[in-house]
């Protein structure tokens, strides 16, 4: 059975929900950032990172959310969470995935994370302070470029909706108001009258 | 046939030589940035993001590299440029693109690109002066910890290869020795002594 190691209000509710979304069997184990658990000798044994999400399978660990939200798709194919036989089509919920990864939610960190990227707490102010403006440019990028609708890749759910929906959480904490974007707003909103995101967000919060 | 646009020191190396690697027909298309040809509407027409690499193939375009790298490794599958057939060895191949889209990349784009992430100068240049730390921190990370050699993932040549050698381009301009991590320095010189890496680099360097 697989385990997925996550924090309250982080990324790794993309993982948690697409795992409930799948049928997974599966355990969690909360990880509290309130007291670094993160950085504790026992959980960097787990992941080195010292970051979540980490999912403990029975081959060994995995991290990075757009490559556990690919293996969670693959592993359980009859969920259809993606386009498993088209290459192309594929490649396309992956770009939107790594998207968010490596441009969202690197935008999203510089609010609470400055300090990864600078040591002088004038910068790290500084970057706090572009956080709405950042955040704002990448959903209207999604907005207006990316987001098909109902779903982000069109008529079927996959594994960019419980991610796009995670990150989508972050807005009102970062300044931005989410009605800005009415398609990315509707789909929050549809994807929180999901069975699955329903249970996973009532173990999280609880 | 596909085309791929690219510019010279960027990321966009890595799906190139991939491209080469698997044999693939395509064309190469280079954008200037020197004169910001990535802003131009041209090309923003093609890729709203105004970032390399894009590739255009014959179902629209494909963007972020790690998301085309296993595009690649698909569409050609002959070449065996990933564990096609093992979702999780596959999901390994990806955490380490990933790790290196989303976390090592960014950290090296802060020496170049801070005004992505604040507006003050001297934030930028308090960005500009970890770089050299923050990039030793991942190269550590990956010699200590994800590295198995003589490739990347093992014994197997996979799409993480040319992307650890693209971003380990990178080092000395960023202020690290290479040869502070023997492990990935040796890759370095095998995979300069590929002869798809040979030709990549000739055109690109052209």
């Amino acid at each position: 059975m697989m385990k997925l190691y996550y924090a309250k209000g982080t990324c790794a509710l993309a993982s948690h929900i697409a795992l409930e979304e799948a049928g997974a069997e599966y355990s969690t184990v909360r990880v509290n950032f309130a007291v670094s658990e993160q950085r504790s000798p026992e959980y960097l044994a787990i992941n080195p990172k010292g970051r979540v999400p980490t999912l403990l399978t029975d081959r060994g660990i995995l991290t990075e959310t757009p490559a556990m939200l690919a293996f969670i798709a693959q592993s359980f194919p009859k969920a259809r969470l993606a386009p498993l036989d088209d290459p192309f089509s594929f490649a396309e919920v992956q770009a939107f995935n790594s998207y968010l990864c490596s441009t969202v939610h690197v935008a999203h960190a510089h609010r609470m994370r400055g300090t990864r990227w600078a040591d002088d707490q004038g910068a790290i102010e500084a970057m706090k302070r572009k956080v709405p403006e950042t955040m704002a440019a990448c959903f209207d990028m999604i907005e207006s470029k990316m987001f098909r609708g109902p779903w982000v890749t069109g008529e079927s759910y996959t594994i960019c909706d419980p991610y796009l929906f995670t990150i989508g959480q972050w807005l009102e904490g970062d300044g931005v108001d989410p009605a800005r974007f009415p398609k990315v707003n509707a789909h929050r909103e549809r994807m929180s009258e999901r069975a699955a995101v329903r249970k996973v967000l009532a173990e999280e919060q609880g």
